[in-house]
């Protein structure tokens, strides 16, 4: 995160995709959503770093957007997986808000529809990956196959196992066609997602987010964690690492995701595409215009 | 633009919506591209409106959004329609960023594709108007097809006759399910547009958004001015009246479509959605949970 734009805010001790990123033999119950690794200053600090590095992440995905018009296969998908209330709203929000949104493709998965239903659950998934040039979200995502499903067991083994492998096929086929895929669980406890709740009952302007049916799949947090382990010990691959992001702390939630996407961006080793055209000649036609 | 979040920024004297939409017998001819309709502060105070706007925009975004969730039909269309270098960007990234990117729907129209064609103008437009809850932006549209068709003869005075009304049609079936257009044209002069692509071609970051053939479409700067005026005399309708922003000062075009959406909302009447479960009890379930 070096550059022109460096800020005088508190920076990362340690990269975030470097420190975020987990590594074989990796335990979900290892993770403490209370931290904040890699981070060594306080929640102001954060929401100082969060604005400072919105113009360096702006300036990336203009470049990125710049070389798809340019005929670059190059994109980003950031998939976002949580518990509710663990922020991918906030993410959504506060991260992937500061980008140009026209150069910003975001699908919020829902429970699938009877015509989804009716595909292979990959179907509804590849046709909402981003185009070239672009910046894809997903906000939920094929994981939901493989979380929610073995959770309340909708997929028996032998059907998660060929999931997953459906899953790390489809993705190294997005890798191989220019996609940087950015992998990212946001980790929040039990009794963080309890206070959250409350919190939006609390609040008259927050019942809208609020559903009775929230409570019952809390019931299952301890499932629901298994089936998260599950997912990173048969889907976290060299072209697409999973990454797990402490969550109780909301604004460290957003610096890391923000330093991940900047990582991501980075390494595609973006340039302006260089004019086509003679540039003099064209000043020249412009003034006499 | 009253409320609790009221700014100490320069406000506008008149509202901007009742300021800039179009009334019988206008003339585009009359308009000032360097005037400052309604809006009495400099650069700097529209600078300082518009951030202090923001969340105010955000919230009713949101709430319309909320309302989406629970039934409600109402959502916003915005299209914008300029010449080259106006503005729409700006207008994209400034103004439209600043709500929720879930909220939004953006599309951005180009040179149609072949299977585009082989349907009638507004079959690619009826697939991106927006669903419930959002707020829909077109960066160009169906005007498209009254503008540069027009100015190159693409389409002769029938058939312009026809799209007119096929418009008007359209947009009056939109309202009439519960969408609140908003038709802004940004308007510049041609001696400011000379500007800006002089501008760009003396940045390499931004050789990527020039095109020789935007001095060609310069060329016919009078014939656009015509067809735009055409197209303000045939579909400027009570239930989606046009608006001329001028947009020789970029700050006065923002702060100008960021008042209209925020009368497009405010006009909405929008709401909070009530808890449709008992607020205390779901409390209790949670605390016990």
């Amino acid at each position: 995160m070096a550059g022109a734009e460096k800020s005088s805010a508190v920076e990362f001790e340690q990269d975030p995709a470097g420190t975020l990123a987990i590594t074989p033999g990796f335990r979900l119950s290892s993770v403490d959503p209370e931290s904040t690794p890699g981070y060594p200053g306080a929640k102001a600090d954060g929401g100082s770093l969060l604005a400072a590095q919105d113009s360096r992440l702006k300036e990336l995905q203009e470049k990125l957007f710049a070389e798809g018009k340019f005929g670059s296969n190059k994109r980003i998908l950031l998939i976002l997986q949580a518990m509710d209330t663990a922020g991918k709203g906030g993410i959504v929000g506060h991260v992937v808000g500061a980008m140009d949104p026209q150069g910003v493709q975001l699908t919020a998965f829902k429970a699938p529809t009877d015509e989804e239903k009716s595909h292979d659950f990959l179907w509804r998934i590849e046709k909402a990956v981003p185009g070239a040039g672009m910046v894809g979200v997903f906000d939920r995502s094929h994981y939901e196959d493989v979380l929610i499903h073995r959770v309340h067991g909708w997929a028996d083994d032998a059907e998660l196992a060929r999931r997953y492998g459906a899953i790390n096929d489809f993705e190294a086929r997005l890798a191989a066609q220019g996609t940087a895929i950015v992998k990212v669980m946001l980790h929040i406890s039990r009794d963080e997602q309890k206070k959250r709740l409350l919190a939006r009952l609390d609040d008259p302007a927050k019942h809208w987010k609020y559903s009775p049916g929230d409570v019952q799949e809390r019931a299952h947090w301890d499932a629901y964690m298994d089936a998260f382990q599950k997912v990173f010990d048969k889907t976290s691959t060299a072209v697409a690492p999973w990454h797990v992001v402490p969550a109780n702390k909301k604004w460290y939630a957003r610096i890391a995701v923000q330093g991940l996407l900047i990582a991501a961006l980075e390494g595609l080793s973006l340039e302006w595409p260089e004019a086509e055209f003679d540039v003099a000649a064209e000043r020249e036609r412009v003034a006499a215009s």
